[in-house]
């Protein structure tokens, strides 16, 4: 069970954070205590996101709503590019940014504009279609 | 079109804050500001949620994802409750709460679950089948 | 000067929380450590209320503001209070907490203009003049 | 009336924010939807921003107050820029953020202040006249 | 060694949450999802305070002063209680707070002071020996 | 007593704060006011920081903990500083950071590794013992 854990949590990993730029948490917990490192990744990755209770697309929309709400760019970037990896649309993600600028104001709503922005250019998508 | 906005801002209205149980922003805005109080209804209900870029039940996953990680309790009960509205299953609320706990923190998680349990007994729907 | 400084707070303190309803800090801080206490005291109502720099009315604006902004509830009904105190109207405390709603999202607007309107009911201010 | 708003939009946002350095929202929110971009401003600037309820130099406060309390530093630069176009001084704008100081703590505070005297060297108004 | 993690998760939360008053994390958690709490638990009692890298009170201090910081006032309570369990007096816990006052400003203090008194009360420790 | 006050404060900051990088926040509040500035020091680093209720290596952790929480990487990394300069290890400042994450999330844990790894390479202290 726990191999199938391990197992799990290396496929969402691939998943979500293949070829992003930035930091991945893991590289700087690893650096203070790798032990720890380890079960910070089997808990968030495996135990977390592995569930099959919501689907990935869904997941990372989450993500995205309530890093843009905390003003987390660094990991907003990260999940803005993992959600772009599971199938979710530019046009869908700025949507939700401006849905939870509602909530959040206008200032940390630009700022997640402006990081969705640097994410699309690293893509190579930007400017996006906006019809 | 003015009335197009109008027509769309009432719907979804309707369609979401039907028999929510707390105090709808709305009629804090008006006893204020008649005037301001309509205008931020078209803005927020017509100009953002009616928009057909994301599907209801994710709007309200936004929504939950966003308001759980401000901590913003009595906005998290009303869109909790619109949530169920449109069709978002209890347990699904539930995973949202508990991935968001990963960029919040556990007490913000804990108190947005505390949110959500009283929404469920209030709907006659805990315990929740957790199977 | 230190007699200065301690005259000029009292002024203030006076002036600004006569008849306040709900617990001035001060005594809780008083109830830990009287020295201290005396030092917060000081330090806030005479080195920083006391300067003549800004009119009161705009210094009670700022408070408003700014404790609109953090979502300190306790703070900002001492802080509508002592506006009322020195003249700020109702309405123009209402528009300083819909202009912040700008920065700070709906949920903190809405938890502001409930505790304006428990103050106004306080002072016998309720129902504002809308006109 | 709908042209009376787009007017009074323009002449607010031409009185603040003329020849201010940094991103403007609009410019941001217009990459990504322009229609929603005219709706913003002609809420923000126009809907709330014109309307005559306080002063200018007394919106630019409370704007600062707020923003120096929430850590936006981007919309805080803007901010601090339309004071001065106002006519707001570069001490009653210091003066606001240490005021500030005492609902936020420390670290808030001193990133305003960075902030503004950014500002004020921009506009060659450094070092302020502390008399 | 996974025994040995939940005979030290038992006894660390035996250590710190014995007679507290307020509704332990852990049962919420259970009420949703007996598997994930069981999980949460063993990550943050077990892999986290159970490390003997910092000793118990300090572990507890840390505790209030980032929860203090959060106005995470349901947790704090209870870490005011762990802290007491471990030794902690009440003034080094009135210290910790008014020290966090310097970098969260005056009403995160109040409030975490506030329930640190409700907590005292508690356990029939009010009012403090100020000497 | 005043001038013991000053001695205090003065023996504290040196204690502290010596030979750190980054700005030390009494300059840019002299730069604004002087007098003020001189006040603000007495009061945090000579009525707060210099009371002999706490060892200043739990007062250093009472720090990180606390800024970490708020994000405030300014501050925190010249409480870093501080920490290592009283005699606080590396592994223990790491240790503060991961067991605040479970109260503030991912992100923040990981804008304060960041910080601490920042400055443990400023000293000459990284890679950490990580044994």
């Amino acid at each position: 069970m726990s191999e199938d854990l391990k197992k799990r949590t290396a496929e969402t990993a691939a998943l979500y954070f293949k070829d992003v730029e930035g930091e991945v948490p893991y590289r700087i917990w690893h650096s203070f205590d790798p032990e720890l490192a380890k079960e910070f990744s089997l808990f968030i990755t495996g135990s977390i996101y592995s569930r099959e209770k919501l689907p990935h697309p869904t997941r990372q929309m989450v993500a995205v709503a309530s890093l843009a709400a905390l003003g987390a760019v660094e990991e907003l970037s990260l999940h803005l590019q993992a959600a772009l990896n599971v199938g979710v649309s530019p046009k869908e993600l700025a949507e939700v940014i401006f849905q939870v600028g509602v909530y959040t104001g206008v200032p940390a709503m630009n700022r997640a504009l402006v990081t969705l922005r640097e994410v699309l250019k690293l893509k190579g998508l930007w400017p996006p279609d906006r019809g």
